[in-house]
């Protein structure tokens, strides 16, 4: 968990006083949450919004300040995990389930600074099942529009029942095998009616920040 | 109305005994609904899946057997309105709110038969304001996002409160003015995150039938 935490910790190096910091979701942000915290805990002056109530409930837990979504026009910075990362710093992610929060954060953010140890690294997408938000009505014929794509879909399960996104829908996990074309493949899955939002999130990354066990970090800053 | 009317009884033509059909919304599909329970009177044996909850509690009432989409593969013949219609037989779609389940039906019928008024037809589309489905969380920077594509977008209030489409979204209707590029457009914003679907229905159409007040009614049929 080393690799995780150092990279989540150099990410916060990018926090200054009077942001406004978005939360990602997940194992990693959870590090980089943390280290948020301390730096409040020494005076550093943030708001912050989150890409999940998980993620909301542990800030607020800290003493971090988190404002909702309504009152912000734009984000300076934020945080997030990723399942994977290519060697084009496109990622794969919505393993914990809240893709479409963290990509409408990633979206609306000047900077998206993204962090995972070794581990996450690959050279072309597509190993980790692509996860994919439906609407919950007529899910079935979303399921078969997915698989003419070339996937195995499967929707999510948690604790034996359907998983339900914090906005009310259905992830369904697509192994694709290898993604040849990221950017076409998140178009097209996103032209599918039915189809909220999916876990690719092409070009969008302006910084990543791998860990290593050894203790080392490889920041990379992306130029667009 | 009697444009309306003619048009949606043609295309009533199409459903054959033994098919699947697709319900539209509003108030031309209304009527191919009645024509629809004449039929079914008369003895027509057909299963329908409907768009909305309005257009099943119709067709419940009218007598048509009205049963879930989870148990469908596939649809025979959708028979639904349109606010627009253009001279490559693009549509805008949305006006009731049920863009979403309607182009679900309409995404998986064989045949997608659309029917209008003669005050329907345009040269462009983009007349008439284009309903995008949008998620609730974080709206106001969805609407940004929108706004940046070269339109003013409002979200649909009914009754005095905001409007919850049948999937619990919020509709924006976007006035775009004239839309160069309708497939293109369609593509932008179903790729901004928070969006869930958008009342453009490019390609689509299998059939349209155009009603005139005068009594007559136009039928083309559109291979693709």
């Amino acid at each position: 968990m080393l690799a995780k935490k150092i990279a989540a910790e150099a990410a916060v190096e990018f926090v200054q006083s009077g942001m406004t910091v978005g939360l990602g979701t997940g194992s990693t942000a959870y590090y980089a949450i943390h280290k948020i915290a301390e730096r409040v805990k020494e005076g550093l002056h943030i708001r912050t919004v989150a890409s999940s109530r998980q993620s909301e409930e542990l800030a607020l837990q800290l003493g971090i300040p988190v404002v909702p979504l309504s009152g912000i026009q734009e984000i300076d910075v934020s945080i997030d995990g990723a399942d994977e990362v290519d060697a084009n710093y496109n990622l794969i992610k919505g393993g914990g389930g809240a893709l479409l929060r963290e990509k409408i954060l990633a979206a609306h953010s000047k900077q998206f600074v993204v962090i995972a140890d070794e581990s996450k690294q690959v050279d072309r997408l597509g190993k980790f099942p692509l996860p994919v938000e439906i609407v919950p009505f007529a899910f079935n014929l979303t399921l078969l529009k997915l698989k003419a794509l070339g996937c195995e879909p499967v929707v999510r399960i948690a604790d034996g029942n359907t998983f339900i996104s914090d906005n009310g829908n259905y992830i369904v996990d697509c192994a694709f095998g290898t993604i040849e074309d990221p950017a076409a493949l998140e178009q097209q899955i996103n032209a599918i009616p039915g189809v909220v939002e999916n876990g690719l999130f092409t070009g969008m990354a302006s910084a990543v920040i791998i860990g290593y066990e050894d203790g080392t970090t490889r920041r990379t800053d992306i130029t667009r």
